[in-house]
């Protein structure tokens, strides 16, 4: 069997028959960029093979230069004997990025649910042949363009802006009556944003962003598939004006909501730039954003004041905001692309938890359901298709890697696994292999629960550091040595700190309040549950047992609960891709109500008692009943 | 009975008891500028009483420095004694500009027939008081408005821009939640377009313009009332581009519509400008513009290439253009204000002639109607509530005044009416009174009819020199001396030349033809008709006689024929002031047909027959018939 050794790491592994060199790459812990997925079309897991020899088809994307020098799509070569590899410096820069990219779209492909509903984009380009004027037919070109894509669409209400109408006679008349009109839902009419000469339906772009508080998503979709093209993710650089959406929305009383919006919208233009550059692709195919995310957040994407959300009774400017050109808020895709915001449900329960439930179908389901949503604010819905009510919760950032000491997002480095061996040894999944750089949020849940079951912290979460030798420090200032220096990526070490397991059991036990608060107001108990769904955006999968262990979740059986990932997006990209489904949203929104838990005195005891790991009262969390 | 001479002029009148110096002073031949109709609160009318008592009431339009200096308002202001009154050299030029605010004014009044509608303006404003939001009804912003307007205006489609929705929170916060909100009809949707604090419903204007090729009126109307409370015209200044549309529509394809539109653009500014500072009134009260006129005019102000409307199959870019905001187009009102069309019919009958049957109820009528609207094009409509059909002549702008040696608009000076005694003395209708400065349509159609009668030009128009003194020059370039330059404002003959006669022919010869065609084409004949309507710009009236005289008409009963005045802007003003009136010119435009007049080929047989007066075959014309 022939080996194939990787550089710069040095890396070796061995080569299967039929295993490609993007396969093996992989293997020893390299991630080459790759946004075809393997099928030799992006041509960016370019590599050098320096030794050996190869088999692989002839290609296009490869230059006579670049095939002399060794160049290879590793996507699409397979070693004949064994072999020197080389990963070119720029190409590890790319993986970096695209790592994100293949871990969101990854997800995103998974829930590509939005199935359910007709591809039915809220954009849409329709080719139109349409016949001259003539004596006996001599309607106008509008009038006429009208009537064709009346027919074509069966929509009645069409309109059109003057900057289109201006150079509609002569496009129609220079591409012989046969041109591609974009047309786009607005309002109660159907809007003709764009028109080209010549068939050009198949390109046409749409952009979802998950707004976060702390993480901002962007996923690129062909509006013309549905499928989902490439994903990115950054922090919200608005983190510099506070970490919590209160914080923000102080900060913007005071100088403004510019700020903050300019902060955002740097984020999403770069993603998009990003996303629509590596697949080759143009920013005036875009021609559709979907925004989904917290109220506040919206607010400041559209440049209006949230200060009223702040004060009771939390009244937003706007839940559903209307569709505006992208370019007015400053995002540059075609100068006449359309931005749509997911309906809110209120001030503290934004867009984000609609398309959740969009997406997880909670409002169609007989089944009485709760949805966690858990991020810098942990969102729950409580109900099923007859009822939905609403509660927001303030968590913090810990679940997404922000605010713990080596906390970061789920990206390539991130510890998001952790297994703690009886002997005490620790086994590490790291997020793209290779060395660690932090934690992000599911490998710090993993951690706080094995050190709990491994009783090196109390049921208060304090650290015992006569049960390990790991944990050092005094006073409140300890901490637990997960990853030493030398085994580190950046040559530091990686720990989890008294602080940081508080702020992970703070967050934990306002979401579980939040919850068991709702379900109380309803006479509900955990068991009366036929499903949990857990959402959010902290890495790619949540061990439910791990959420029992900490007491996110009492124990209940395990088949009632499933984790979805970023629902969020998942919706965005729902109603993007389907009018009926952006319509059910605004249904979504329009039903469910709001529950305010701070107006409600139990809150703060059911917090307080919640921060106990798994709670005060052990008897719901059976599964932790039985250790002492 | 005491007398009154007023200065500059020298002219004295004798004043009977009860007569105010406004009504002396029009006797006396001047005409002061006055908006209230001489109700003492424009303050316009202000003169100097040099010498004499009066008597006056208090007023506050006039400061004690000025009523020490002598200062009166004339409309409330009798004479006790003889006096001598100055009018003040800047009140002359004031006046200049009020004759033709009266007399278009005088005309818009008598006809303001929308009241056959329901008042209800396509941008309105409703002043609400708006429950705040509540824990129990704590909906956002937004909606909360969308909701309230929702009940007070039935109003389902509603929406508003970002623009409008950033201010929204503060200023329902700080007016307390009562709040003026200006909504505006457009596509299928109600759109919020302005938001004020309290209650500023009493303040809202519209106007309504006729694009004519040759005049542009300018009507400002209180859309509270609905009453027309002041009016300008103008000559359009795209006459430097071509007399007619066709000259124009040459000319922008050579240099594009851009200095076509800033033409006629700058006379709409100015002329608001002027109508909204005469009436103490601000540009940011007026919230809406229609525009009235041929396809081809409206296609220059929206900047709309109106090229195809040249070509077969005579194609606009839009009959129904869509409501813009005023402003994109450069007009200067309140800067969210929207501006609509009437609809057009077809490339060469537009919005104006919607306007017309509108206006005339010809599409509601079961008589048999033909509408003749004279300008520089001359569109005939014929038909009834069952059917239309339309075609358009070409008739130059003689009827407008313009393209004759002395012509004028309708305004101050112009000679409007012409009588020849049987011992040849001309007696003369001078708009305004005073010295005549020219001839305008009317008083043209009044000269040429004479001339006729009197046998000074025969049947083919030619002057006939031995008939008449008055008559000058040879080979062609006779002239008939009207007013000898002695008796005329500027010191020159004002005269009517052959030239003249022969264009006011071929523009009679044009419609008539026109008329004739479209009825022989549904096998009716003029005495099938039971109503005729003439409509135009061309002053105050015409007399019946004096177009069958000339042949534009043939001897049908007076009583069919009714003379309306310009229908353009009173259908206008009717689609402005009532939403109903305006989807009703909708379905107008829809329903009516257009008839190809060039296609034609007995339209130039019947043209050239018509350039005779009456005609080649004057049994049609019986009143003539008995001349030899």
């Amino acid at each position: 069997m022939p080996r194939v050794r990787f550089y710069p790491t040095g890396e070796e592994v061995e080569a299967p028959l039929g295993r490609t060199l993007l396969q093996l790459a992989k293997e020893a812990g390299l991630v080459l960029p790759s946004t075809c997925g393997g099928d030799g079309i992006c041509g960016r897991c370019r590599v050098v093979v320096r030794k050996g020899r190869v088999s692989a088809p002839p290609t296009t994307l490869l230059s006579r230069d670049e095939v002399q020098a060794g160049y290879v799509l590793a996507c699409q070569t397979h070693p004949v004997e064994d072999l020197e590899v080389w990963v070119p410096e720029a190409q590890e820069a790319l993986a970096q990025l695209d790592l994100d990219a293949q871990r969101f779209r990854a997800l995103a492909q998974a829930g590509d649910t939005w199935a359910r509903f007709p591809l039915q984009p809220l954009v849409t380009k329709v080719f139109l042949e349409i016949p001259p004027p003539t004596l006996g037919d001599n309607l106008a070109d509008q009038e006429r363009v009208y009537r064709e894509l009346g027919k074509a669409l069966a929509a009645v209400d069409l309109q059109m802006g003057l900057k289109v109408l201006t150079g509609l006679p002569q496009l129609l008349r220079e591409s012989g009556w046969k041109a591609t009109f974009t047309v786009g839902h607005r309002a109660a009419t159907t809007e003709v944003i764009q028109v080209e000469p010549g068939d050009c339906t198949r390109h046409n772009l749409g952009v979802a962003v998950d707004v976060g508080t702390s993480t901002v998503v962007v996923h690129l979709v062909d509006l013309v598939s549905g499928r989902t093209l490439d994903a990115e993710a950054c922090y919200n650089a608005q983190a510099t004006y506070g970490a919590e959406v209160t914080r923000r929305m102080i900060y913007a009383q005071k100088e403004g909501v510019r700020p903050l919006q300019e902060a955002v919208v740097g984020d999403i233009n770069r993603m998009i730039e990003n996303v629509v550059a590596r697949n080759g692709l143009h920013l005036r195919d875009v021609t559709a954003v979907m925004a989904a995310g917290n109220t506040a957040m919206l607010h400041f994407l559209l440049g209006l004041d949230p200060a009223s959300i702040r004060k009771t009774p939390y009244v937003p400017v706007a839940t559903q905001p209307p569709a505006v050109r992208a370019v007015e808020v400053g995002i540059h895709v075609n100068p006449r692309a359309l931005l749509y915001c997911m309906p809110a449900i209120g001030g503290w329960v934004g867009g984000d938890i609609t398309a959740g439930i969009l997406a997880t179908g909670l409002h169609r389901s007989r089944e009485l359901s709760l949805l966690m949503d858990i991020g810098t604010n942990g969102e729950i819905v409580l109900g099923n298709k007859d009822w939905m009510v609403t509660c927001s919760t303030s968590a913090g950032p810990a679940f997404e890697g922000s605010g713990v000491r080596c906390g970061m997002r789920a990206a390539q480095g991130a510890v998001e696994r952790v297994h703690i061996t009886p002997s005490g040894h620790l086994l590490l999944e790291v997020i793209g292999g290779g060395l660690p750089r932090g934690l992000c949020g599911s490998g710090l849940v993993d951690a706080v629960a094995e050190l709990y079951r491994m009783g090196y912290v109390d049921r208060t979460g304090r650290l015992r550091p006569e049960a390990s030798p790991r944990i050092r420090g005094t006073h409140g200032l300890e901490e637990f040595l997960l990853v030493p220096k030398d085994r580190a990526a950046h040559g530091q070490d990686i720990v989890v700190t008294q602080a940081d397991i508080e702020n992970l059991l703070r967050a934990k036990a306002a979401i579980y309040a939040g919850a068991k608060i709702l379900l109380g107001s309803f006479a509900l108990r955990w068991e009366d549950l036929d499903r949990v769904w857990i959402a959010g955006g902290f890495g790619n999968y949540l061990d439910p047992d791990k959420a029992v262990t900490l007491g996110l979740l009492p124990d209940i059986p395990r088949e009632k609960v499933q984790f979805v990932g970023n629902t969020a997006i998942l919706g965005a990209k729902m109603g993007l891709l389907s009018k009926p489904a952006f319509e059910e949203a605004s249904a979504i929104a329009r039903k469910a109500t709001y529950f305010d838990l701070i107006t409600e005195s139990r809150y703060y005891e059911e917090f307080m008692a919640a921060k106990f790991i798994p709670h005060t009262d052990v008897r719901a969390f059976s599964q932790q009943g039985a250790r002492k």
